[in-house]
């Protein structure tokens, strides 16, 4: 259902349950960064990279995850990332976590991002970017 | 805006601060629980307690944040919580994050949540607690 | 025990815990940073504005815990933070992690720190802050 | 310099990450604990099935980190982790952290641990384990 997902692997440390017995919540948001890093990566450059030889950030505006099934301590999962959206300056990204071991979806998720310099004040993405991002350039 | 809500104080810690200079995203979620945690204090009991005396638990099943301003390293902010929707066994709260020194309004959210058993299967709330969500008992 | 320290709170956040109900030993670290944090304040300056306005960073060159009792969700700890040694370049902590309720001591600890600049680079703590850190001026 | 080290990899992540733009200390016992989990899996057993089939926790009593150089945002590490004592209630366990490209030292530390119930009372590692510790049964 993502459109040109790219997957990364996961595997749940015990730093990341909580005494519920699961993983707790907050870190599906620092999975779906791995999601996005790896995303970029398969689109052939490094987020590392754009921040620092290129001055843009990817400033998270909005996050959301709707969670359906827990996540366990050592369970393998799958972070399946896809760009929804993109705009010069506005990025949507979607995701999905899967279990690996038994294909259970986990969780779904959306983030939206906003292209910033070092600022932290909105611009567009580098003109490099663009194609990468499935903008024409212009 | 918030109906009936509860201040919370949190201090961002430097090891909630990333290289983009201030807080992660990942972080509000928690101080979202540090928030209704305290939301529960002020309606008389401890969210502990619930899990541990009553075996009920409030599990989350969404998750949703929009940062409209950046929260940075020592920033004093309040995590202002409301209860916004409850049924016997879904509760909806909300948040706003605000900078303590400013006033100024850094984040909006909201967390659906399921009262499950230990065995993370839905349940109703305990009777005790019906009154305490705003839910007449029956 | 420790020389002129200074007290900061905790509470302990569902965040922290982990599948054994307890807070995840790596917190604690988080925790001291919190009482060097504080521990700052008291002798009257801010340690964000040292990195800001002296460009000095005290980068962690060591750390160490001992955990003698479990601390638990929701408990409201003090952290006890003590300057042990200082030198120009180098500045040791010490660390006590005491449950509030109780007064038991759940953890000792240490940080060794080196002064930087924004380099990451050793260099000698900015001339204003040697007093304070109980260094005389020369 | 490790006896019988086993390695396990970890990419920093954004969210390991602080605002001296390189990871946070606490984070390398949260990798120490991957690294441990891995050593496990490499002996034949998995560290879960040992909380949850034979109700025995490894609690750790003692951590210690020496940061030697930084590690940043998206650098790929070795957690080299070895057994550094074993008796029948507490083991030790040592880890350094490396650049997987360039080869660096960046850490070293150690954790001790003492092996408990459910209830965090010490005990013996259930016989099953001993060898797998180097122990001999008895």
């Amino acid at each position: 259902m993502l459109t040109h997902p790219v997957d990364a692997s996961i595997r749940v440390r015990y730093a990341e349950t909580d005494q519920m017995g699961i993983a707790y919540y907050g870190n599906y948001l620092a999975w779906f960064e791995v999601g996005r890093v790896e995303w970029c990566k398969a689109q052939g450059f490094n987020y590392r990279d754009m921040e620092t030889d290129d001055g843009a950030f990817l400033v998270v505006a909005e996050a959301r995850c709707r969670y359906r099934a827990p996540a366990r301590f050592d369970d393998l999962l799958t972070i399946r990332t896809a760009l929804k959206h993109a705009r010069r300056s506005v990025l949507i990204f979607e995701y999905r976590v899967l279990n690996q071991e038994t294909g259970q979806l986990l969780a779904t998720g959306e983030t939206v991002h906003v292209v910033t310099g070092v600022d932290l004040r909105k611009r567009s993405l580098p003109e490099k970017y663009l194609r990468l991002f499935g903008l024409e350039k212009g």
